[in-house]
């Protein structure tokens, strides 16, 4: 087991790799055009700390299979949450100027060419866990598996279906914990779940790991959304007087409109403890996941 | 061998049951929203002749394959064909309100909803493409063989890359017969090879007929577009005196505006000829195909 710096290395340079720089303004046959790289690059490979890639890898190796198999799965995940990242910041969605720091995709490469960033990496995560597949030989099975729980987590069923939620929540007045439980467990905790159950299929782990690791995934994904909308309010040094932050301004719902500041945070510490509880049975394997729990649910950015 | 109506109707009428009508406006758990469903369903049961499923499934028969096995690939492409068409109409892409005689799904909908439908239309069809090769038994290779054949025509090197190239190219003046080339390939072509050679690898075809069957695509895909553009120019009534087609108004570089208008009708010809020579060989077995490139030839609509 490596730490979440380390996993997160190996998915970035095999990034690097599938996504290649190419001559300026090319359109060569066979070739991607360089605008369509140079544009994916620009928000694929802009820091972000790969959250997701390193818990499939994690996962994976936790159980006892073989993280080369899994690195294009871990790439698969981080590109399809990259693309979710570029549309959500699009006009018309959440009409976001920047993100970690940078001009986002669209102010930078245009709407049109960033509605094409985001499809990109979208297909091309399917293009490479199917070019993994055919020639994974006797793993061809556990390699379809695995995309399958990364489409279920990834579609209309699960952050897809998150997102839809929010958007057409945003503004509303009628929030109830149920839609705010639909939109959580639907645009953050999904993909979490989907990479740590993809990277149990490609360790062939049995039904009962699986269900572990399911769990811990939900409550790790609740727990992450929920922290956030607190550090939403908290960690923003201008709140005193009223409230400041973003998902207020932009009338989202909240675990913190709903359930108060205080609520908010018992309730990350209650989760806390259901995906602790939920690996216990891993002992020190598990440790990867412990800490990451832990550092999640106790950040202050 | 089924005519194009009859290949139509049965990916319909898959299409209706794949995506559901649900209770309005519900968020239950475990289903899409009804929201995404009504919109994807919008876009996807609003008629169109189903040309790419028809030509998968016509090809998968040809070439001695099981058209049950093929059925949800074809309704995968029919899909991935409708995303496109719901951001290529976006503002910032092409901004068009009308589509079929109906207002386009982003003013129905909303630019966000629509941004939405169109990601649920590609990841549902890698889902369900992903669902039948589980459940494929023996036939899995094929199906990850067909699935990755879609890829690549709707990915970053096929319809993909030819939607960016559009996208560059448009209002610009240095159009080059290349640059045409590129982006007929991509946007037009792509997608009707992606789909015959995944007829054809469900149909656990030889190199020899898929060899053919790609060339006949190819020629299909470039006589398909070029005819589009004669079509653009000569099917409006209103184009006396001066060009008013959209493809001139919003300056896109097609086979008219590079080759003139005869020449683009020289080119549509010589391409049929291109196109019923590759299949010559399979005899009557292809008249489906010779039909085909015929009508799509000839049109006057």
């Amino acid at each position: 087991m490596k730490t979440l710096k380390e996993y997160a290395l190996i998915t970035e340079k095999r990034l690097n790799e599938i996504i290649p720089v190419l001559p300026e303004n090319s359109f060569e046959p066979e070739n991607m055009p360089e605008l369509l790289s140079r544009s994916m690059r620009y928000s694929l490979l802009a820091g972000g700390k790969r959250l997701r890639p390193a818990m499939l890898l994690a996962a994976c190796e936790m159980l006892g299979g073989d993280i080369q198999l899994a690195l294009d799965f871990a790439c698969a995940i981080e590109m399809i949450h990259t693309y979710s990242l570029i549309h959500d910041d699009l006009p018309g969605m959440d009409d976001d100027d920047m993100r970690r720091g940078r001009p986002t995709n669209h102010v930078v490469f245009g709407v049109g060419q960033a509605i094409l960033a985001g499809d990109g990496l979208l297909n091309m995560a399917y293009e490479i866990m199917l070019k993994t597949a055919m020639n994974a030989g006797k793993d061809a099975d556990k390699c379809i598996s695995a995309a399958s729980e990364i489409a279920r987590g990834a579609g209309v069923t699960g952050m897809i279906a998150g997102q839809c939620a929010d958007l057409y929540q945003e503004g509303r007045e009628d929030g109830s914990e149920a839609m705010l439980r639909f939109i959580h467990e639907g645009k953050t905790m999904a993909m979490f779940v989907g990479a740590m159950r993809a990277g149990a299929r490609l360790a062939g782990a049995d039904q009962k790991s699986l269900d572990a690791i399911t769990e811990y995934a939900r409550a790790f994904g609740l727990l992450f959304q929920a922290s956030d909308d607190v550090l939403d309010i908290i960690a923003d040094p201008a709140l005193f007087g009223h409230s400041v932050g973003k998902d207020v301004r932009d009338g989202k719902l909240t675990a913190v409109s709903i359930l108060s500041l205080e609520g908010a945070k018992a309730r990350v510490e209650a989760l806390l403890k259901e995906a602790l509880d939920a690996i216990r049975g891993f002992g020190e394997e598990a440790e990867f996941f412990v800490r990451l729990a832990d550092t999640v649910a106790h950040r202050d950015h």
